[in-house]
């Protein structure tokens, strides 16, 4: 694949993969609300997934504007982010909590970094769709109560985070060697340093593992 | 079961209903969004859901203003709604629409002749959570399409309708078998005309079908 590198170009393959993933994100979740242990947490969990959906719906409306069918946009990036879900299916709740908790808070990370490298408006609607904290102190409070009542489910959880972390990497780093245009806006001159970016994300990461009782 | 015959309990056994019914509904649309044949219609069945766990909430409030909490006032009907979804598994996308389009409808008309039996600002709230008509244009141009490609189609459409309103029955005499309250407030008087209520459905069901080309 090598699409000319222009601009527009770059921008709507960022706002395809961000699109891609809140659809995708939305899809899971709501299929993992079957394994909460009782009706507020499984609607909890959905109503979650739901606000995925609604940004879904804002950054289509914006690749439309810029004239890319949302669905072209997506297209490259099915195969990875299927890859990454299906290798990380959540056995059960604690999982699933933990899945929430690490991948959309590495997402958002990357996701905050890479914004701005954009122009405005992309830039500000980059930023909106980053999930409310609410939800990571939803999920937070659940892997906490999970640790407290057995001490092995921290290892446990601990494993699990680190192979979700490792299956996004390998997943992230397809999608860079495909997408040409994509990883020269992530590295357009002194806008993002990647070196950095990766140094900050894997910090933020240590840190929240952390603050749950989970070890990196 | 034999809860007393208040009107409160009614009411809260009413929205409980209706709030798992929108919670399952949810969670059903959005896992069969995978069968969909391209990205916009499974982002398409994906907004269809989210519309469902807005509504959730909105019920889930009320009864929590009511002082009933909505997982106690749902819990009747985790079983008998849990067993339509089971029984009623679509196995493609031209099944996925059909039961949307069919069985949103009849809830809608069902709930839409209950709220007559409520007094407000129940009754506005039950009339608020019906379905937008634009998902049911959507699901219905779909199933045009799915029968104009391939005649046979139709009368299997026209089979899985048939299961699903049967399913549909089965599940909704077992609810009002157990739940007095409930078929109490639905009887109530001359508020609700029983036999009437059946016949008016059936005959939106069949005009419904007729619409998309499927016979009854």
């Amino acid at each position: 694949m090598s699409a000319p590198t222009t601009p527009g170009t770059a921008v709507a393959d960022l706002l395809g993969l961000v699109a891609f993933g809140e659809l995708l994100a939305f899809e899971r979740m709501a299929g993992d609300a079957r394994l909460a242990p009782d009706l507020s947490r499984r609607a909890a969990l959905s109503e979650m997934a739901a606000a995925e959906i609604a940004n879904y719906r804002r950054l289509a409306d914006r690749l439309t504007a810029l004239g890319v069918p949302p669905e072209e946009a997506m297209e490259p990036y099915v195969g990875p982010l299927q890859a990454y879900h299906d290798s990380t299916e959540p056995r059960d709740w604690a999982e699933v909590v933990t899945k929430a908790y690490v991948g959309d808070a590495i997402t958002d990370d990357f996701m905050r970094e890479v914004a701005d490298a954009l122009d405005e408006p992309d830039r500000q609607l980059v930023l909106e769709v980053l999930h409310d904290s609410r939800y990571a102190e939803f999920a937070a409070a659940e892997i906490r109560v999970a640790v407290a009542a057995d001490a092995r489910v921290a290892d446990r959880l601990s494993m699990w985070a680190r192979r979700l972390v490792g299956e996004a990497l390998s997943q992230a780093g397809r999608v860079a060697a495909e997408r040409a245009t994509l990883t020269a806006l992530i590295a357009q001159g002194d806008r993002v340093d990647v070196p950095g970016l990766f140094r900050r994300l894997t910090a933020a990461h240590t840190a929240r593992m952390a603050a749950v009782g989970l070890n990196n």
